[in-house]
């Protein structure tokens, strides 16, 4: 089982995926919608909950996060790191190891194309899991999170693909550049 | 009893301050070094759980957090942002009130010079609380903190000085500004 996290500081998009094998199923997606919470500590509270009852729902192994876009100001780079920060301490708290993936490299893993669009990006991931169109998330955050836990998925899970690196520890050993993305 | 946590990736300073009517004493003060932590996921790990530790250990009423200065670039602010969303969340799982306080305002309230020093700040705080020389923390992070602590009981904390606004509540009501710094 594996949660993506998309993290934002008005919409913060989550996604779980259950893998069985080399089968991947959609289990449950949505956003934790911020935007009617004034106060910041509230704010922050509220993702850290949110994360933490999503993590005790559905007890997944691993948390991928969606690392931000370094194209903003300092002040909303703050803003961006401190969402980040709560929902990562909501994994650490449940002791679920992260991993963070750069938005060009979940578009390139998922499309082929690191600049894709989040449509794309939402379409191919509706194909790829075979959702039904009336399951798909309204939300392109939620997809967005979904991305990130289908690129975990694909660095950590397919042996044929990643020959010699079966096991995540391994994986870890032999790419140590690609898992932290600070 | 206020908490006082100076952010930071490297090294992060905390204070606790004990507050008996106008009595305020030093209780305990120091920095939790996360240079050795190479790991970026290890080191926010650390840095929830330590902050955990001392809220445990000391039982706070309050958290006083200094707010980050705006000088750095984008990269740079989401780790602060990042390691403040932790330090954070660390009082949020125990349910400690969080205040914020910008550096010159701290500052201008324990020097009465929004632009003095670290350094003066360290004196003037060694002054006000009494501390033994033996007793001063080294880290001018750990004294950054205690100010934050400081500035936090003067907010809240004397109501002849805040007239009408004798309680944090009342407080809070009357000045919201003051108390996000975001």
């Amino acid at each position: 089982m594996i949660l993506g996290i998309d993290p934002g500081t008005n919409l913060m998009g989550y996604g779980v995926l259950k893998v069985t094998g080399t089968k991947v199923e959609l289990v449950t997606s949505g956003v934790i919608d911020l935007r009617k919470v004034g106060d910041v500590y509230l704010k922050l509270g509220e993702i850290f909950r949110r994360v933490q009852r999503v993590i005790d729902a559905f007890l997944p192994d691993e948390m991928a996060i969606e690392s931000p876009f370094f194209g903003a100001n300092v002040q909303s780079m703050l803003k961006l790191g401190r969402a980040q920060g709560v929902a990562i301490s909501a994994a650490i708290s449940r002791d679920v190891p992260i991993s963070e993936y750069a938005p060009t490299k979940i578009k390139m893993a998922i499309t082929g194309n690191g600049s894709a669009s989040k449509e794309q990006v939402a379409d191919m991931l509706r194909r790829i899991l075979a959702i039904p169109t009336e399951e798909m998330p309204h939300h392109l955050d939620a997809t967005d999170a979904l991305g990130a836990a289908y690129c975990h998925y694909l660095q950590m899970g397919r042996p044929e693909v990643e020959k010699g690196a079966s096991s995540w520890k391994a994986y870890a050993q032999k790419n140590p550049d690609k898992i932290h993305g600070m």
